[in-house]
């Protein structure tokens, strides 16, 4: 019995590539256009919120976690509810504009079955005509209500 | 035959599930651990090989590749080559100071079994006293040569 067990252990990856290569469609290559599919309808999403004013619909792309993390310049902030806070008081307060965003040069890279990374480039236009823009990097993971962003770097044109 | 092929196909994941459970040290744990283990020795070489002016020793935590990335402000850098002569360029042509490189609140997170990414914070302490700092998000893979960093992110104080 104990033969037995190691010789099916030992045609068990045997067996896995066969069904991989036997496939009519292979299938991590769907599951990465998947993936990058779902990542990037986040980043739209998030855009068409944030460009309606709906910052809550912007938030609904990050993990809804304490362990959320912002990284800007040298600060880091963590948690959901404390940046819909600080995107509530930087930009939907009295006299302060939002802006319409756009996010641009998208690159999504998947790093498994549950993990994506995306670089690219935001830009606001500002009322006043100005153009802060810069690059993010963001770390996808994906939870059973779809893929949420767990860690944001942006950083700005100084 | 087909049938068989079926059931063998049904029962696969509950082999697989079993020789996880009744394994004495529970493989993924071990796994996560040696990949944080691997991808912190490769920082800290970085940091020491810094710490000795080897730009080159540096540079081997990064991947080999045009596709490498940095990201810093508003700007994008391709290229492990472009990057070593960037280093050497700011770094170490005369009456230019390395500094000393300290990596510092090093969290490291496993994203499957060939990718990881760290959140850290940077600091060099140079000749004249001044304390440039930031943080830092690096992407990395694994290659047959070991863990390397694909994309780094770093943003300074303002």
């Amino acid at each position: 019995m104990r033969i037995h067990f190691a010789v099916f252990l030992s045609i068990l990856p045997l067996f896995m590539i066969n069904i991989e290569s036997g496939a009519q469609t292979p299938t991590h290559i769907v599951a990465q256009e998947d993936t990058r599919s779902a990542v990037e309808q986040v980043l739209r999403r998030q855009q068409a919120a944030w460009n309606r004013h709906d910052l809550e619909g912007f938030m609904a792309g990050y993990r809804n976690s304490p362990e959320l993390t912002f990284f800007s310049g040298a600060k880091e902030a963590d948690g959901w509810q404390a940046a819909l806070e600080r995107y509530h008081a930087a930009y939907s307060s009295p006299g302060r504009e939002m802006g319409k965003l756009e996010f641009s040069g998208l690159r999504i890279e998947t790093l498994g079955p549950s993990a994506a990374f995306v670089r690219g480039v935001w830009q606001l236009t500002m009322p006043d005509g100005k153009t802060p823009h810069g690059l993010f990097t963001l770390v996808f993971r994906r939870f059973p209500d779809g893929w949420k962003i767990v860690h944001d770097h942006t950083s700005a044109a100084e």
